[in-house]
């Protein structure tokens, strides 16, 4: 391997990172240079996640910081833990691909409302680039910084993104989503015990979630001023997710066609005829979207289909960081599912 | 036990069949004197289900037909076999409760259109009282035939009635579900084989499901003219389900007290502040409701849980035989939760 | 209810706890006096569990010490507070069911080496008396203080039990044993994250379990001195649990009907054919038992499954506190499977 | 891809046959010619596997019978089509490996006894190889037909090979494993059927299942005449499965390091101080072996787990297929699990 990409991961214990890890090491361009985690500093990388996982990289100790031998920086942080560490990094020259919540919107007062903290780095947020390739690949290839999307908008926008394209008006948007609990991340809680996850399902944050104001916020890049009745739950699956969007609106010649006629260039973008299945995607980067609509209402239902840890995570920020080095898009993340 | 009323079930290796002998073998005012599947006609109940759930009446054989001796006949039929039943059962003087559709909806150019038959018995349809207890107790009182509702009418339709109730508009009902695979019924699909469900999900029936227009039919018959946009979804999980139903309108006082003083001497229906649990009802006739209102895009949430074999099939066939024959209305199914 | 049973529960939000009050708030026999919890004092029961379990009994406060007004008290507390707590109870004159392993053993040496505390109450480890009703109902009846088995023993030495009656030898006893993660208590651990639960299995302490020599200090009062190859496992299910034991010996005439005839008066054990289903006890006091004989390889394999807070725990708990107080053995845990 | 090898896979739309797709289509040095179902036979691939799986190979269509630009073909076929199989493409001059039963095990006689069959191959079954590199590497370099073994027999041989090989007396073995459905097989059950086995779990064939004869021959083979004592049980998972072996014998010096010795060439068996998890293999070739000893009662206890459908199946197919080929024996499987 001449010449490898040197990356960098912050924050490599929890599901994002162990899944970076999955994917990175038979990354044919890449070399994982340092792994940076503060709980679990100086263990070696097989102390803390399995053997059969850490194998080929298990000489890797982790550190306290990045090895200055580094190209690109994921970070794989809470969202305070991001907020300070990319204006750092970025001034030591580094390109970031931030997979937390902190630089996805550009409305700084949003962060207050929702994520309980002043957002002191305007001049970064005015220069960050939102990374779903589908829709801003260009400006990736040349990003410094990429915020690297959340699970629900990515599925979400995907599927909302060819009424925007089309110029179709949308009117009452309602995202009912489904998430595997991974989404919720590697930390335990009560409620996702497995005894009482088990067999259970239930909404959350049915009112105000961080992804709604992502959401409204990069469709008003778009030029779409719009408001999202966003509502997430969870059902008792590790990983995966489905949104389902509902949007009132004038019917079109051929809704299938249409969004075929946007993605066709895409890898990892499939419109479907009927409603994808979790399993479909399990472990992959693929989006799988059905488009319908019922006359009767008046109403479009569409249904996309993400792995959570997958395009809705780590394998959209390995597609990020192959944009942004000048890689074959899908190099390193051409998973199959696991269908069972 | 003295007067016992005496009941005959048809289907029972169903499990809506199975759920009903759960409860009816420890129902203290109901003999259980007859039990019929074609099937497995001629074996004894403990081949066919597990000794600890046949034991009090394992020395019951499987007939073709039910006993002379039944006051009343529940019914879990497959739709066509509930529809020349129910004529004939009822010719013979018994009541009956039907758990299939062939009776839920008034308007018979439905059952052409969903259920793939046509409804010969228009003056049965005129009579037949639809068992939702909290909305037609009075008729089930008096009713020879009660058709128990679907699952997601169940949780759908007690998610809406305040608002028939109190007359709030509404506009654009969106309804999303989710449930159990146990609501699928108990004949075997390749998609609900254990590997291909297991961590798996998906959105079925998107366009057209038969409980749409069971719900539409039922607002109507209360004064409400609308379409209904229901999607419905599964889960890996044996039983349990959640009605999200979104619907636009103008902002009430207090929607939370308004659920509460609706539903205020219901025993089995619960109004609560926070998102239920599918966990919370397993095993139970309970709906747990919790309705939220959003102001920004003027758009009610309302979610509701049912346990989709409990309120939603078997334990309300109970509730409303014990309406009928005047028994106390939670004799039998006052079940705790089995919360893991 | 005239003369009811007075009961205090202390522990009551852990599993066990949660599972007695699920049974108890319906016993006929019986009124919930007090309910006990360090953690939630002062809350109402229904902030810490569901409303519809917490319904009829909505009026408990949750207090720091059980109410004066109390016959009989259940533990469900960690093994050091049980240790403790008995010997307070015990000389204010009430009786005490402790589903705790403190006074399981005889042998107070086994305490250090497995519980990790000296064990400074000889003469109550002399008196008490351990909670199995099928091996051990007339000590049950005149106790003061009853150990109630825990979940492994309860299903391995129901098993072994007709080879210790009919005195047939036994050699090299190996017991595996699978169980639901609910037996691992309510306290929440990495291992039991949903996302890492979730399609995961694997074994533990398979060296040096407590409950070993539970089993093993049962057994040499019963007259059999022998070691036992015990491993635990958990598998992802909430409840549940099947012990397998191996047991090399010589052939007898009839396994079969030979344990049949040892349980044939024993309303909650049954002897079957075929191997037991975990979903055939969900919920139950029943405990599910198949043996078998290989003669190619001399050994008996003996399949017990029970459900490991039914049986295994809290129901067992009833059964004993029933005996106790002379009411019908099965009164109020006379209950049916969920089968799905 | 100069000179790839070709291979041809019947039997394709069986979870072995999916599994075997899903890495044969990136395997660097393979070009995949024909896929063959009988009961799909002239339907596109896409149409019967999803389109994120069938992707790359979209263009095939499933046919009838294998194309003649063939070097290897993979059997997925049950045992009965296999047998007969076998004779026809070995006369075609093709290689094949069988993943079915047929030619497992040298004794004739117990074809008979557990597959209910006469084995009419005498020839074949003398030169056949067992498939399980680690033991058999050399005579698979050369052989025509490679019998791929079971998913129990892997996982339990790997397992008591040590002792084998160092000549360790071994006595009264005892093999209690648990499986993930998916080794079942995709036809639809009842007992498999989602509502089911959700939350279950059961012992299954205990007496006389068809891996008992296939370990005890494997073994013969190596020099060891001895009964196993084997009973397998399905727990509620999709994959992956653990054998836990009990030996009697003497104490060896170091149990862990003699482990380690023997396979410390071996990238696909680790030996692990502590027992392994299901997730820690899931979607890969390992096998994770966690050797003990109690000196109690004088018992080996040798936790082994693998994936069923990796280095219990199709992952080890491949591997195989790569020592025929002469190949690197890791290429195209070496995988990192989907841990969550």
């Amino acid at each position: 391997m001449e010449q490898a990409l040197k990356v960098s991961l912050i924050g490599v214990t929890g599901y994002t990172g162990i899944e970076l890890l999955r994917v990175l090491v038979h990354h044919k361009k890449v070399k994982i240079t340092s792994v940076v985690s503060r709980s679990d500093k100086g263990k070696k990388l097989d102390d803390v996640i399995p053997v059969t996982l850490a194998e080929d990289i298990a000489d890797l100790h982790i550190s306290e910081d990045i090895d200055p031998n580094t190209d690109i920086v994921f970070l794989c942080t809470p969202h305070e833990v991001s907020l300070t560490l990319v204006p750092s990094l970025l001034s030591r020259g580094l390109k970031v691909i931030d997979l937390s919540g902190a630089y996805r919107i550009k409305d700084k007062k949003a962060y207050e409302e929702y994520y309980n903290f002043m957002h002191e780095y305007p001049d970064i947020l005015e220069k960050v680039v939102y990374g779903l390739p589908e829709i801003f690949r260009e400006d990736i290839k040349n990003a410094y910084l990429v915020a690297n999307p959340g699970c629900y908008p990515t599925a979400t926008l995907l599927a909302l993104y060819p009424f925007v394209k089309e110029k179709i008006e949308m009117r009452d948007i309602v995202v009912h989503a489904v998430s595997g609990v991974s989404g919720a991340g590697r930390k335990t809680r009560q409620i996702f015990h497995f005894p009482e996850m088990f067999g259970d399902a239930f909404v959350y944050s049915p009112l105000k979630h961080r992804h709604t104001p992502e959401m409204e916020d990069v469709l008003r890049r778009l030029g779409v001023n719009i408001f999202i009745r966003f509502v997430p739950s969870v059902i008792p699956v590790s990983r995966g997710m489905i949104s389902t969007v509902y949007v009132k609106g004038e019917a079109v010649n051929d809704v299938l066609e249409l969004f075929k006629s946007v993605y066709e260039k895409e890898k990892f973008v499939k419109i479907l005829r009927e409603p994808p299945h979790i399993s479909w995607v399990r472990g992959t980067n693929y989006a799988l979207i059905c488009p319908l609509y019922d006359s009767k209402t008046g109403i479009y239902t569409i249904i996309s289909a993400v792995d959570n840890l997958g395009k809705g995570a780590s394998l959209q920020a390995v597609q990020n960081m192959n944009i942004m080095a000048g890689f074959q898009e899908e190099e390193g993340i051409d998973l199959k599912p696991l269908i069972v």
